[in-house]
């Protein structure tokens, strides 16, 4: 289907299900900076990636851990925003504006809810390219008109996030401004490329597989 | 924690993860009525839990088994819905109201939010009493003013449909009418019950495990 990915800048892995699908665990060994949430970093080094930064307020890291890894143990308490948000933010500050997530759904899916959300929270008010890969497809949070590369029959959804005009070229079925999550699921691309124009800001989802 | 479930009338299996922990396989085993998409009613069988009607387009389904299911599959061709409301609808046509929704969540992250997003249409335009239960905790659908047992640290999220006053009483953290899934998430139950009052639909999510 030749999906392929560029060598990502930064990844921010998440504390849900780590990932099992080659491409999400290729971008894990490609990225530039890896910078993992709190328990994430944890993991992380016990399937033998070395993150450059862990972030969270460490409630859920041992004591031999944090002291053990104190060089790139970044603590941020604030409970205003959750672990997600917090890598976000640090990794922004170091300069990062393109960022992949990987491991942000899989177990609470509250947690995958608010996840899967916040990506248009930081592409809006934070500036961030924002993209989440999972075992199954992948996420980009995007507004305005844009060009996404696709294959014939992939399953594309398209999750409406302000949008008041909202339409599609390339795609199975036509777009309307969604008000319901669930409206803008199922659809299709018709080739190998399909476009997006929209007033507001809008999330695809892409499938790597075909139907 | 003492979390019970009062036998359901009905359960709709869908075609997500297959449920592992004890509270959604125990309502599988006591459901009255056991209705599956499609195929997840093999999977059903193949673990089995005998379905009561299996329904669906049957594309994803062998001849050989639908040949042998005959008697309870029932074929529903139409595009417009997905298998969940198909499966909704033909429960409604058999009298039901209080559904139970359980293997709907955890492959494809778009069913997930589709298949979630979906509760809440049905409780307002079909008139469902909906829940859904993962190997998680449970969503379920509502408006108006509502009270909801819980437990001491039980985590909860608020998903704010349509309400433009929502606020609550016996959580840890105020609400708001919240215009993005994530503002209503990590919130926390203060004792056994807790009360939610909006001025319309919103989604409850209640984790098995406290905090």
């Amino acid at each position: 289907m030749g999906i392929s990915f560029n060598t990502p800048a930064t990844v921010i892995l998440a504390n849900g299900s780590f990932p099992t699908h080659e491409i999400p665990l290729s971008l894990l060994r490609r990225t530039t900076y890896l910078c993992c949430c709190d328990r994430a970093g944890m993991t992380a080094i016990q399937k033998g990636y070395m993150p450059d930064a862990i972030v969270g307020d460490g409630d859920s890291l041992p004591e031999n851990f944090r002291q053990r890894y104190a060089a790139i143990f970044h603590h941020v308490a604030e409970q205003d925003d959750n672990d997600l948000t917090k890598a976000t933010r640090f990794v922004i500050a170091k300069g990062f504006k393109n960022i992949v997530y990987l491991g942000a759904t899989g177990k609470r899916e509250d947690h995958t809810l608010a996840n899967i959300s916040l990506l248009g929270y930081y592409h809006k008010c934070l500036g961030v390219e924002a993209m989440m890969v999972t075992d199954k497809g992948w996420f980009v949070a995007a507004g305005g008109c844009r060009t996404f590369k696709a294959f014939p029959r992939q399953q594309v959804s398209v999750f409406n996030i302000n949008c008041t005009k909202l339409q599609g070229k390339g795609l199975r079925w036509d777009l309307y401004p969604f008000s319901s999550l669930w409206q803008g699921t199922l659809n299709e691309a018709e080739d190998s490329s399909f476009e997006i124009n929209g007033d507001g800001e809008y999330l695809i989802y892409q499938t790597f597989e075909a139907k």
